[in-house]
């Protein structure tokens, strides 16, 4: 560090916190649920959820990871573990050099489907009905330009 | 389940991505940056923050794990490995029956302090300034809001 950098300001510092907590807070309560219906834990969910959307409901491992934000080694842990419990497989894909395939089982399926009810609920209940629709809309606007401005960011 | 769930709209769905996506983004960068800048996870860095700015460095292991809405056997685990690399350190409370506490150590502090100034930049670079002050108030508002609603909703 060669200078002093800008420290956040009260309000900005409100607002970085807000991002934090409010995740740490709504993931927390879901994941004590996933955890007890479905036993998954948000790590397991995300990558169900990411594929169940994906065509076919596979993706590259290096594009799960990417849209993840995980370091591919953390990926390639979590992917075995799952693997293990059957609810990925990995594809291999020798002939176009751009690497393995990670596909969601009907297994994988059928968890989501199973946790999909009561997650939606609670979704609702700690989330969606507390705020009014207005606020829905500023929010998704604002998620959404962060969002595109870290994925054009360059990462270290 | 006894009747069908109330699905998300589309922009309810957009909203409750974008919490999501927007913190998993976020916070995927920054880990790495820590991660390479002084060898902590996200999960590390969350508990130094929360004890530094605790009065004397430290807070109940119950009130840790509340505030970060964690089991207490992951913050137990966490504990015991951040406790071995000496950034925290547990201090018994036999006389009030009300449990141990967590203590940041000098190290945990010379830690986050020197994680701070680079952390600072990257949260200014991918969250802050991409946003008007305007929108900075408007979602610390709507966080503020969440983050209030789940602390008085029961837990499972």
């Amino acid at each position: 560090m060669t200078q002093q950098p800008k420290w956040l300001t009260p309000e900005e510092q409100d607002a970085w916190r807000g991002v934090i907590r409010m995740y740490e807070k709504l993931v927390g309560r879901l994941s004590r649920h996933l955890q007890q219906d479905v036993n998954l834990s948000p790590a397991d969910f995300a990558v169900l959820v990411d594929l169940g959307e994906a065509p076919d409901g596979r993706k590259r491992h290096v594009d799960l990871s990417k849209c993840l934000e995980w370091e591919k080694s953390r990926m390639s842990h979590q992917i075995s573990r799952m693997a293990k419990r059957g609810l990925v497989t990995r594809q291999e894909c020798p002939e176009d050099g751009r690497g393995a395939f990670v596909v969601i089982t009907e297994e994988g399926m059928a968890t989501i489907r199973a946790a999909a009810p009561r997650h939606v609920e609670v979704v609702r209940e700690l989330f969606v009905d507390v705020l009014a629709p207005e606020e829905l809309r500023q929010f998704a606007r604002i998620a959404d330009r962060v969002i595109e401005h870290v994925e054009s960011s360059p990462s270290p």
